[in-house]
């Protein structure tokens, strides 16, 4: 497989004349490089026992050569590799599980006066959703999706643990405005002293057409409220036959340069003539304002992978957590650019729909220093046909500023039951029969 | 980050001249050419909603670049992805748990006259193990780690999930013959009518010097055996500062060009001068009989990350599974020569010391065909004080020659109880208090 790095490993052995290349090297391994050259099998130089701090200059092997290029070779020293940790959160009703309430698609919180401000969808139905196959039965008062018919809601805490749900931030305006059927999958910005939430605004049910719906934006002076609409597809959908022709789902905003970007999601390749046949990807769209105009970076998509949008500022750039879909699912992600993303690490247990507390999100940093916990949600709390989802609390060391080595462990050691748990099914068929 | 992936992202999009360039990509790309040139925002051309089939001529991101390098850019085509599934075996007793029983590290099951044979580390002691941190107060009946006091023994069965045990292959030889102390993390070899065991053989609780320990190997004219002692320290460590000078763990042979490719494993920068800085790599040794010389390939390393060997024929090629450590952890990566592999997918749930039944490992194919079920182990079956571990199987489609949908589901939807009990320990400090 000709794989980038493939290629990299059969050019890059030779990028600089070899003077510079040693000059190089000598400035960086120093003691180091003796020890190198005194390990060797006849005349082949050896990998050593000690991990030598950069790319010794020895014939390697794809994976060796590749082992220098992330952020440490060792994982463990990895500062965007992190075990995920989980805590239930206190002080939300679900109403006993029957698939009435549920709670998803946090937002990022925000720390103001020494409260943390969350923002996230909300469902309260006289009825459990009924499933996206269903979604031309779904009425004014029967949800097809988990996220149909849904709120934009606030809560807050004091150490993010224990939450006090302050009630609605966005409602579904009037029909047909753009969101009288869902609001949902809320972000948060903080821009020159005031607060912008941007989030899906449905028209119609989640599943008619596969979870068509574009981003509208309102504002406030407070993370309390109230909030003013400040406008609707304010990422515009790409035109028929382009990649985001659909959707332009679960923005997420950092400044970065003086300007907002606002990443996003949209699934392509997909229903209804596709269908099955769908893949994720991930766009970037920049503006001067919050309100907009938005102008969409020329190389998007930016993510191949990944399902729900988190990026953080880190160091110079902008790291991205992937999960679950793509050839590149459940990893960091990291560029210098905010544009061109490369792995920085695999991951295990990734958070679902993760809304790291990012205190420098909106501070235009050039040094961003990671994060070290966030919301996040399960879609699977409930069971068969009284489905409602969750937010919880997950813990990591992605941070610059702490160490936390219980978090850069490598092995998850679930119990034997967990993976049987995920066991055959009718229609798996062992050995192909 | 200056990823290998990043460096050729910064070099290939100009690979060949240009007219050159057109042609290759007028012939592979047919008329999706004319869609993509026909989708663009002003005059810059923007990613299509339809997957291409190959890479299209269109400035990408960094990560749009690569995914048509994976071997599909939808992760649920691409043949080395895939979920794994569970199933608790039949046929094995564990005392009722009391950790005194012990079954693991299975080598792949073989097919011969319609039965699966399996081989693997047993320990049947006394009490359980006392720990790793406690090696120096082992005796000769009190097992310092769960493969201490250990043989290799034997099983067989019809269907893969009930199994018969058979008794002890390779028992411990006489002291102070290697693997006198224990023998296991046993493989097998199939080559000229003849079967090899390849294991490890220990002098000393595992755990006095960090788990040193060299590979022995045995043979048979049967699977059933008798076997026959063949030689010890068929992998010679490498020389002190090398990064294999105390252990070549885990052998696992294939054939391939007429000769036997020997993966092994080795922890490096390690205890006791480096303690709780260990790294893991792979290496491969290469012989043109079973019983040797082996020799080392030059490139060794040849996997930067994982844990246990995992690797079988695929297509021209060889395809591998690297669990837990490194920064490539939990990804089938791909080689088409077994020496220099690349990431192939990022996968979840991983087997832990997966030993795939493998029809083609020994046939010198050069079409290997992949897998679709193994044997695995789960080391944590006991509770603290009880330790022992258990063998089960997974299921998978990592198979040219079927097409599981279920197995290529991207999501895993374990309940939010399997991430709570991932939960924050004393000591991990939210917010790095």
């Amino acid at each position: 497989m000709n794989t980038p790095a493939a290629f990299a490993a059969q050019t890059q052995s030779r990028p600089y004349p070899m003077s510079m290349k040693y000059l190089c090297h000598a400035l960086t391994l120093g003691f180091s490089l003796a020890i190198l050259t005194s390990v060797s099998v006849g005349d082949e130089p050896v990998f050593p026992h000690k991990m030598p701090e950069a790319k010794p200059d020895i014939p390697m092997s794809s994976a060796m050569q590749r082992m220098f290029d992330y952020p440490a070779p060792r994982v463990q020293d990895n500062e965007l590799f992190s075990q995920f940790k989980y805590t239930r959160l206190k002080g939300f009703d679900y109403a006993g599980g029957d698939g009435t309430i549920s709670r998803r698609d946090p937002s990022r919180p925000i720390l103001v006066d020494g409260v943390y401000h969350v923002y996230y969808t909300k469902r309260h139905t006289i009825v459990p959703p009924i499933g996206w196959n269903r979604a031309a039965e779904a009425t004014d008062e029967i949800p097809s999706t988990d996220w149909d018919l849904a709120e934009i809601w606030h809560a807050t805490s004091k150490d993010g643990f224990t939450w006090e749900e302050q009630g609605a931030a966005i409602r579904r305006p009037a029909k047909p405005n753009p969101g009288w059927r869902s609001v949902c999958t809320p972000d948060i910005l903080v821009w020159k002293g005031k607060y912008y939430l941007f989030y899906q605004a449905f028209v119609e049910p989640s599943g008619l057409k596969g979870d068509w719906c574009p981003v509208s934006v309102s504002y406030s002076d407070s993370p309390d409220g109230p909030w003013t609409h400040g406008g609707d597809s304010v990422i515009p959908f790409g035109k028929k036959g382009e990649w985001d022709q659909d959707a332009t789902h679960d923005p997420q905003p950092i400044v970065r340069n003086g300007k907002i970007y606002l990443y996003y999601k949209a699934a392509y390749n997909k229903w209804p003539e596709l269908r099955n046949k769908y893949a994720v990807a991930h766009g970037l769209a920049i503006a001067d304002d919050p309100l907009g105009p938005y102008t969409k970076h020329p190389l998007n998509p930016v993510l191949n992978s990944g399902h729900e949008t988190t990026y953080f500022p880190f160091k110079e750039g902008v790291a991205a957590l992937a999960i679950k879909d793509g050839n590149e699912r459940d990893t960091m992600q990291i560029s210098k650019d905010g544009v061109n993303f490369e792995i920085a690490s695999c991951l295990s247990l990734t958070p679902t729909a993760a809304a790291p507390y990012t205190p420098d999100a909106f501070t235009d940093t050039k040094d961003g220093r990671g994060v070290t916990w966030g919301l996040s949600h399960f879609i699977n709390a409930g069971r068969p046909g009284k489905g409602y989802s969750i937010i919880a609390r997950f813990d990591c060391d992605l941070s610059l500023d702490v160490d936390k080595p219980s978090f850069k462990s490598t092995g998850i050691w679930h119990k034997p039951d967990v993976y049987f748990q995920q066991g055959l099914r009718p229609g798996d068929h062992p050995e192909g029969r």
